[in-house]
């Protein structure tokens, strides 16, 4: 193995849980940290999955505010339980109402289709959404949206060695992993077909000694 | 008038091309301020038209490396005029991968339904794609373009008035306005039509002594 492209796993940290920061991790905690998400700012995280159950522990660990829109109503209790203060159903137009304006950023984990145009209602002036998933087909953004109150849509992908070790570090001084289910190499094939269907907290993790 | 919706402008400016800076020139003005567009960028402006003219020439003057993005040739003479360093022929496909990764910056002024994706491919890494036109129809973004390179595509609107007289201050002491064309009330229908033809450059501005 090169050097430059070997990473520091701390002790403290089990093996497991570290395994997806490595994908989920950075990928949610570098754009956090490039738009300086934290202290006295307002989250919202749109998805709670691989990404997005990440995405809320780094929000709430950076010290922001961070509230989960999410289309199911049995998320809440897990969302809260990762670090989230509030969580708002957003197939409730009611509660949508109540959030215009509300965030200082978004960070949409989905890789499914999906309107962007209602969450960008939800940002403060200045307001910056950035995506992490990417659909399939092209976003629809209605561009009056952005205009109005002077908002940006932002895309971030993975991110790079050193950050990656920032990362690392940081998980280890902070106790953050990744929430995962460790299968057996027998169990791949089921394990696929659950991850099709969302049901998965949040990453399935294959233990290599039964392989 | 209230006191606070009064702005001062110099006697240095000609008041028929001070009109059009309170929208053309404050509409591009406060992005390229707000996000601190000078030195040391590469700023790409597409369209030549009563907001490109603009952008041109506040780019310029902020001392960004200004590219004109144009489908017509023929706005080459007139954008190296106006500020530009660079032109650059956006039907051609040679032109455009030879600026892949280029810009810093590109400010779209263009509010008819265009291909957005194009230019996203002419950031450089944290690029900013700012619109100041709003096409009638959703502007479709293909997701992974926004990922890669951590771009943006931002919105901006106008200005409030403290930057508007900033912007006119600004103006007055850089010798810079619109260029109009100056019209009796009675050509009116014949400068709408014209102006539908975008045979105007940039602005027209009526001269109310004729009404």
């Amino acid at each position: 193995m090169h050097e430059d492209f070997v990473l520091q796993i701390s002790d403290k940290l089990p093996l497991e849980g570290v395994a997806p920061l490595l994908c989920a991790g950075i990928t949610t905690y570098s754009p956090l940290r490039h738009w300086k998400v934290g202290q006295g700012h307002k989250l919202g995280v749109v998805g709670l999955g691989g990404l997005g159950h990440m995405a809320v522990k780094f929000g709430a660990a950076f010290g922001a505010e961070v509230t989960m829109l999410s289309t199911s109503p049995n998320k809440e209790v897990d969302a809260r339980r990762l670090g989230a203060h509030k969580f708002a159903l957003t197939k409730d137009p009611e509660q949508l109402k109540g959030l215009k304006g509300y965030f200082d950023f978004i960070i949409d984990t989905v890789s499914a289709p999906h309107d962007y145009n209602a969450y960008l209602k939800l940002l403060d002036t200045n307001g910056i959404m950035i995506c992490v998933g990417v659909p399939p087909t092209p976003m629809e953004i209605v561009g009056f949206n952005l205009l109005g109150n002077r908002l940006s849509i932002a895309g971030s992908g993975i991110g790079g060695i050193p950050e990656t070790q920032e990362m690392l570090d940081y998980c280890a001084e902070n106790n953050i992993t990744s929430d995962v289910e460790v299968i057996d190499m027998a169990y791949i094939n089921e394990a696929y077909e659950r991850m099709m269907k969302g049901d998965v907290k949040y990453r399935f993790v294959i233990d290599l000694a039964t392989l």
